[in-house]
């Protein structure tokens, strides 16, 4: 159960609301429909009141010892149920589980007002609603949509632009940047500042003024401590719903589709665009310039440096198609053993 | 053209003029040279007041399709032109542009004076025209040189030395750290802490005082979110000119020579010397205690285990030259394929 | 000599109270042992009243050459000393190095007490003799243990616990976390975000709530600008005594053995365990839902995509037993030169 210094669930619900929340099936015909849900957990703690959830065969044999009240499950797995728990069939359980997870929890930012002492320039447009935390500075001509809420010491710069329904973590700075609605940024992400651009010659390196923006569309998430620098010319741009992990780098000029999910640490050159649906594992780096087809994914800790031209899956530094990079790992690992003999 | 929002160009200026400030050539003799040119743009959205330039080939069809005003091109590339564009034509492009851009848009940190809540210990010594921003932290001993200017929500430790004309972002921390003038420290980033040093054994791991500093050369730039480490005893050192992009770890009693550009997640272990003018791509790792020769340049996600005396082009895990990493990468991948056969 | 801007010596000690102090035997019988020793310096700077060390064969050359005043080293490396040299062996020269450096610099973190410009909510519990630095934010029903230090600009989440000793550094954020004592923050650190959790389908991808907290033990230390993700609903613990560096990534879930090492920009997936003493270098990525060993090591750069179930030295993409990564570089290499022939 989650602790409640720092979370308060809102049920309970029936099982038979969480079948309908989810659209899950459930398995039997008797008493199961109105057993009491009081909150959701792992399937290792949860108790006979909680609803839990398999989407992953690692975890079966918890499943198999699990106390839980309920469990969203694949209809596959159904035979390998513990006795007295009630099975709630999904195709896609852990996206049942997201949604009646978000019942129990709906989300709910702090509205907390706006902070005296917070430092908003008077020319600011701050909507209704509007949550502002202790020492953040809002800059000149910045405006705020409805409902926002910026966290404590965060730095909105001058004509930022920030939609509906945002929720700005604390320590973020912000510049230069136009954030759609429901647009979330996590604690210590740096957006907008100046690129890593420059022209060298023998005596040394003339910065260039980088004069796009950042452009971000509706309901995309920016993780902690993640950079992303505004374009040099033509704007970055982050499509709507992405999603981008902690201590990413996005670099100036960067186009990332609609949907992208950008796992920590992966890094992106300049002026690099990647399709919608395009998924970089952890660690992965993607060169400059380059172009990375749509639904297109890339292993964790990969390399890419040729554009990409249809969907993939690709892993490997340099990146190749995942078939042939597995096979190379294969080949190499056959010959390391026949030299040892 | 730039979002006036945002930005505000100070020309136009003529062709001739550009002419002047870049050192380029005005292809042909006729009345290019008074064209006004009101802005600089990217050669795909740029009209015919603005000036734009050619200095990657993966360009030259936007090239050839642009409506801009004036471009800065290599002259092998003047024939690729488009007609009514004035050609300014300079063997580096690149530099001119960079050139010309700072006339149109001039470097001008904000000049919003000191802050009445920004909070400055008394004996912090602070030159003429300095700024400092909302809620920034200045400690006991501080001396801020003229000009200089201190992001809002920055931490400015105790005793620690900013030259002239330099630009601390937003919520960045420096402490132990003796900085030269025109040194820009993007937002985030974190300066002077200590190193990652302590001993080992069976009982557990102790802290070893860290006792150096971090000392910065003059036109220095830190990237977003960087973390730089002081020294254990001797100081961490980062040479003149030096451009360090976002998100890069430079460890304890590294030194970094002159002009080095070290790109974005790159991160250096402790005690290593960077000549000058080493580069480093992105998410490269360099082991600590290793001396890599000035004008090296080691190539994106590359793992350099061993000194490097000589100026290379490296690359790979571990890093070998460059003509034999991609021979390793050939041969792996011909080997594959032989198999499949 | 540390600079005395930033760091301040409480010796002098004599030879034989630094050999009381680390256990180390002094070599002779003369005045040695009353020799004065008023600081702690690298072989290179080291003076006639320094103590110094030789850790690493290294750095040899200097420990010939130094002018140090006494020198800690292996029993093997007498024979290298320079005249003059006051040689203190013993078997862990680091160690000892430690336990005197520690003496000369007794870490003292910053006693300024509270800042009556930092946003302290009431219904907080502030222990005995605690700081807060200038503009810090502490929420609702937050726990502060004696003596403990909050950091300028720092954030702590309503009904965090911090317990005694424990140094917070500037620009932290803290939320949904316990820690125990003697636990060190260094700048930036962002530690109890929502982690990287959400279900996907055509439509796009809905955010999960995450539940469950961060739970740190005693006497950890967490780097600059590193990221730790808060529990999905089991917790995220870090073990006592484990040793974080800077700009490193935990996922939700992860469960980090007692002393564990985690240098530089390494990062892991959710729900993965390392078992006590593991060691991961630089730049390492472990993918998620993995369990490794106890005393495992992890070469800089690896990446571990499977079970370690024995203590072992892993290298390599994908990561092998260290032995047969050096082969199949070796390997590789010698195809290369094969073909060339």
């Amino acid at each position: 159960m989650a602790d409640p210094r720092f979370f308060r669930a809102s049920g309970p619900f029936t099982v038979a609301e969480v079948a309908a929340l989810t659209g899950a099936a459930i398995v039997g015909e008797g008493g199961e429909r109105e057993r009491i849900l009081t909150d959701v957990a792992p399937l290792e703690t949860a108790e006979p009141h909680h609803l839990s959830f398999l989407a992953n065969h690692r975890y079966l044999d918890a499943f198999r010892a699990s106390r839980a009240g309920a469990v969203l499950v694949h209809p596959k797995a159904v035979s390998a149920a513990s006795d007295g728990v009630v099975l709630l069939t999904t195709t896609d359980p852990y996206m049942a589980f997201a949604r009646a997870s978000r019942a129990f929890y709906p989300p709910m930012p702090p509205q907390t007002g706006i902070s005296v002492n917070a430092a908003i320039d008077p020319s600011a447009s701050i909507g209704a609603d509007v949550s502002i935390g202790h020492f953040a500075v809002i800059e000149a001509g910045v405006s705020v949509g409805p409902r926002s809420v910026i966290g404590p010491q965060s730095v909105i710069g001058a004509g930022v632009v920030i939609g509906e329904d945002c929720v700005i973590g604390a320590n973020v700075t912000l510049s230069h940047a136009m954030l759609g609605s429901r647009v979330t940024v996590f604690p210590g992400a740096r957006i907008g500042q100046d690129g890593f651009g420059f022209a060298s010659d023998r005596s040394g390196h003339l910065r260039i003024p980088q004069l796009g923006r950042v452009v971000i569309g509706d309901d995309v998430e920016v993780g902690a401590n993640t950079t992303i620098d505004r374009g040099a010319g033509p704007d970055t741009i982050i499509g709507a719903g992405a999603m981008i992990d902690n201590l990413v780098q996005i670099g100036h000029n960067t186009v990332i589709g609609r949907g992208c999910v950008i796992v920590a640490q992966a890094g992106m050159a300049g002026s690099t665009r990647l399709g919608d649906f395009v998924m970089l594992g952890g660690q992965v780096g993607v060169a400059g310039h380059l172009t990375i087809a749509p639904g297109t994914k890339i292993a964790a800790k990969s390399g890419v440096m040729r554009d990409i031209p249809d969907p993939t899956v690709v892993g490997g530094i340099p990146a190749v198609p995942m078939t042939q990079w597995l096979r190379q790992v294969a080949t190499v690992a056959r010959l390391v053993k026949k030299e040892e003999k």
